[in-house]
């Protein structure tokens, strides 16, 4: 890919970006991780995979004022209109629509080509390890979700069986099932290296929060009388 | 204390909260904790420190609405006002007072008495382990900070001498420094117990993020002409 191009889509992808945990970086670490699956892989398209991965996120606006659009489909019709009006081929438009459109966990509308394997990969390994965590925390500040649920009797939920949104029951249904579900080697590779980071971090903070209740609340009862 | 007094303190607590990093599962946590502290030392006024638990946060919206506002001494002056309008002892209210007044990091304003100690203590365990790094996520969601900073050269920042606002540079400025701050043993174990996994947060977050930049920037130059 030319210098012009790389430019002109990293302007239009700054141009979409809004909220902090969907934010450049993010867009910069899918890239870069991309880049460095594709280098295990055979036949890769750069100039598809490279505008791909700039123009992954750009529907998250779109998302974020309503809940109800998926920013993949949104994202993937934005990045075609753009391509066309800039005057790529009609058939490289569509390749880069087709890998936007399927990067998000679906039953159906999966990943065909090998740049849209490799876009979907980059993008859940920013979900794994502490990344995934650090990343699932700050959204949750900007949804204004808890940490986690208490059950009417004052037991702290472990995620598990919660229906109500919180950290952990997002851990529990998303981020620890991440790990089995990659298409290349490379991401499988990664992911594993990092998914003691995040096992342990969800162990340490489920351990603290209940000790901390455990104690201090039969201490409270003997107190108030 | 009886339980119409804890009621009624509760249920001000409860009117007086608002942003998810400092909900009342944060105030409940503290009343624990210091619950537990409190049993390893003597002559604790049960009365002052539930009291003072309870009501330690409640300038937060104060504080939130306007950063030039400090939410502990506006706190303490609702708290004064609250408990002289619900007729207890000014003597009471007065001690009540110092105790939420004291309770941040300050040079001047330390806490003097036991409870006030055992407070202070109490909330800053909150910011330890992997508790405090959840916490400390969550709030820069809400007020849109980000994971860590990028130099113009690229490289991404550890936080060590960062001055723009970020995770990273509030846990080297702020979480890493917390452990040997305390005022009482038993907090300081139970700070201690928690600190590995704080920092094994920190180093593996450190470590993917530089990885993830590191192969693939040059990869990027590589294929961009």
């Amino acid at each position: 890919m030319n210098k012009q191009t790389y430019l002109l889509l990293e302007n239009y992808m700054l141009s979409c970006m809004e909220d902090s945990a969907h934010d450049k970086e993010h867009v910069y670490r899918v890239l870069y991780q991309a880049l460095e699956i594709a280098r295990t892989e055979k036949d890769v398209d750069y100039d598809i995979l490279i505008a791909a991965c700039l123009l992954h996120d750009i529907g998250r606006k779109e998302q974020f004022d309503n809940p109800s659009v998926c920013h993949a489909a949104v994202g993937s019709e934005k990045a075609y209109q753009f391509l066309i009006e800039h005057e790529f081929a009609a058939a490289y438009a569509e390749q880069v629509k087709q890998c936007i459109r399927t990067h998000r966990y679906r039953k159906t509308d999966l990943p065909q080509s090998l740049e849209a394997k490799i876009l979907f990969d980059a993008d859940k390994l920013d979900v794994t390890g502490a990344l995934g965590i650090a990343r699932t925390l700050i959204y949750k500040g900007i949804v204004s979700e808890p940490l986690y649920s208490v059950a009417p009797d004052g037991t702290v939920q472990d995620g598990e069986n919660d229906t109500a949104p919180s950290f952990f029951q997002e851990y529990k249904y998303k981020l620890e099932k991440l790990y089995s579900r990659f298409y290349t080697a490379r991401a499988t590779e990664i992911g594993r290296e990092r998914q003691r980071a995040a096992v342990n971090f969800y162990d340490s903070l489920y351990s603290e929060v209940k000790s901390a209740y455990l104690g201090g609340r039969d201490e409270l009862d003997r107190l108030i009388d």
